[in-house]
């Protein structure tokens, strides 16, 4: 039998369901684990080994509590948590004890969750790094800034880890880690509780390793039910968009992605290679300048009382931020409505398209997180989107490929996902 | 010269900047005036006279901070302050000390705001009332939910009140308490540390005396710079929308309502009565089902954890929220979007709408807030509106118009609201 620390949400969830585990084994599995590891990943901000078994046996005496009874999640360290300090990735937040967990968490604890522990942030999940290594090799990051839930969801610690998204977190983590990364439709999610970088597109997501968790999740949170696969196991039709930043990728990843259109072909998907309006291109400094503007206004408290604390880099964002004028601000939003518009219209012909995650492997180093050009403009256009690990770069560590859906189709993604991930893995 | 607590904002920044008066004595008086009012009125959860004299003195003895400086703000207690209790109208967190300020405040205070005290609020800002009492007719409900920072500034005890609006919360008492109600273009202004209900909704508003403070608001929080009046004062076009639920509005509200089109045209404004596409009646209920739906994820961690703490309104709130399918909550606000679509067609032609805001004058009673009836719609269409003061009902209690403007035309708005309401008052 696979080592329960190794199974994914759904499947920890029906054991105990059918009483063939228990909580508290799944956690101990998940301690072991993290106790074998943790000294070298340094995934956890916060985790105490014996709350966590405190929670699991509570569960197991106690009636299911819904969809999620005794499975054990990372909580990403920017989401609040009664009951375990949330520090938001900064000195100045350390050790701060919320009064009340995150909507996100309340309605998790409430369909029978298990707080495992807070997954380590960049500050503010901006740019600057926490302390995670990335598993694959301990040298090389691991992404940023759900860097923490992607790795320890890549190394086994938990089946899932909470990450959000307002540049490129859950997706790059996702693919420099090698495990399933998966940004909602904005606004999809509720984010009481949660620090904001920037209202216009910060985004809940998830770390984890089987395509279903990410359906029990979106059941636990929002009632959506999964969706079937198509009649009779159809294709989805895929659209191969390279992006304008194509060139920026590496040969490795140019390699994976035409793999993989090549292969989704062969098993049958209708793959077009649909072209994207020329100004796209200009949608990464789009983004930068609302991003800018909007951080400047969610983060007025720190840059304005705790100027000292904060990074370089956030310091910059924030004086960018300060600098964008607000005719040029909603010039900019005025862009991003027409650009959801474009996407929409092209994305009528297909179902998924299929764009790198990142422009290769994991960089070597930890002082950044790589390069986010392949998510600023997913993230902007609103529509949600799969990172699955389907190759291996020189250094043999994990590619990722995304795969995007349309706004508000997030079943029909999880489904087409399942549909191409069966067939590339 | 007119008393200092009677001053708009704008006044008194520019008093204080030419040194006419200091930071000091416009405190002075704002508490001179609550000290009187304040015990009929109620419009603080809390308010130390002490510290905001301190406040005061502190800016006086410095360099001007920005175009805030030495205002005095009532800040509704469901917005974090670091250095008052913020108690987001529930026992349950009565006495709650915010580790930081929310991100409106930290920029009031950035740019030279005194925090004069938290107004009343609702629980959650949804419909369980506070304590404020109408300051014309103290037997008479103020209207929810920011109920303390509506009567506050219609009672001369400070400039400006922040308000937030997810149904009616500005709109309806600043129209009960016969102040001006701004409810911004949903999205212009940043959420971060202000407890939230419905997030497809929420939105900052202001309750003031002078439209001049509603533009000083934005330049504060967002930089957004006063639009001049149109060339030769030349008038808008306004476009007068009875609604689908005229009506419930009474015979003085349909008075106001005529007088104020019919005088606006003598004016010179052209005058025209476009009609709401049908379905546009259905809206009511489309909005309740999405705050509900909302609501239930949003405050998910006092329903799980402090039940019996929250008042039946609000429990049936949440219990609504989790009955309504996913399906159900996308339709409608697919249905949202394309309504919003339809409301910028039909205002093509118009700079402005001119329509009902509450059903009358403030009913008698304290153990509800009114009908938000007349401000659902525009709440759900995410437009911008202002309301007027300018009309008396039989119980001799304000009546208000409201003028609405294009989604992010908030400064057009204002600018046009002004060439109203020299003519309506």
């Amino acid at each position: 039998m696979t080592e329960l620390n190794r199974l994914g949400a759904k499947d920890v969830a029906d054991l105990i369901a059918s009483r063939e585990a228990g909580a508290e084994e799944v956690v101990k599995a998940c301690i072991a684990r993290i106790e074998e590891r943790e000294p070298d990943v340094g995934a956890f901000q916060y985790f105490d080994a014996d709350y966590a078994l405190e929670q699991a046996r509570t569960l197991d005496n106690s009636p299911s509590k819904g969809v999620l009874h005794g499975v054990p999640l990372g909580i990403k360290d920017i989401i609040d948590t009664k009951d375990m300090p949330t520090g938001n990735g900064s000195g100045i937040y350390q050790g701060r004890r919320p009064i009340s967990d995150a909507s996100c968490v309340a309605l998790s604890r409430g369909a029978g969750a298990i707080i495992l522990g807070k997954t380590v942030t960049t500050e503010f999940a901006y740019f600057f790094p926490g302390k995670t290594r990335n598993p694959h090799n301990l040298s090389h990051t691991t992404g940023g800034s759900s860097m923490g839930s992607a790795a320890g969801a890549a190394d086994h610690m938990f089946p899932i880890g909470f990450g959000s998204q307002t540049a490129a977190s859950v997706t790059r983590p996702a693919a420099y880690c090698g495990t399933l990364g998966y940004k909602a439709t904005t606004g999809d999610f509720d984010l009481q509780g949660v620090c904001g970088l920037a209202a216009s597109y910060d985004t809940l997501g998830f770390l984890c390793r089987d395509l279903e968790d990410i359906s029990l999740m979106r059941q636990a949170l929002i009632g959506d039910r999964p969706m079937p696969p198509r009649a009779d196991g159809a294709p989805p039709r895929v659209g191969f968009v390279r992006t304008p930043w194509w060139d920026e990728a590496d040969a490795a990843t140019h390699h994976a992605l035409g793999w993989a259109a090549e292969k989704l072909a062969g098993e049958g998907a209708a793959i077009t290679e649909p072209t994207l309006p020329s100004e796209f291109g200009e949608l990464i400094e789009t983004h930068k300048l609302v991003m800018a503007f909007d951080a400047a206004r969610a983060r007025a408290y720190e840059y304005v009382n705790h100027p000292d604390e904060l990074s370089p880099q956030f310091t910059a964002l924030m004086e960018e931020g300060r600098a964008v004028s607000y005719a040029d601000y909603r010039a900019a939003q005025t862009q991003s409505v027409a650009c959801r518009k474009q996407v929409a219209d092209l994305m009528s012909d297909v179902d998924v398209l299929l764009a790198p995650s990142a422009p290769g492997e994991a960089p070597e180093g930890h002082a950044a997180t790589g390069d986010p050009i392949f998510s600023r403009m997913w993230t902007l256009l609103h529509v949600p989107s799969v990172t699955l690990p389907v190759a291996t770069g020189d250094s043999g560590l994990p590619i990722g490929v995304q795969i995007i859906g349309k706004a508000h189709g997030d079943g029909a993604l999880i489904s087409d996902a399942r549909w191409i991930y069966d067939r590339l893995k």
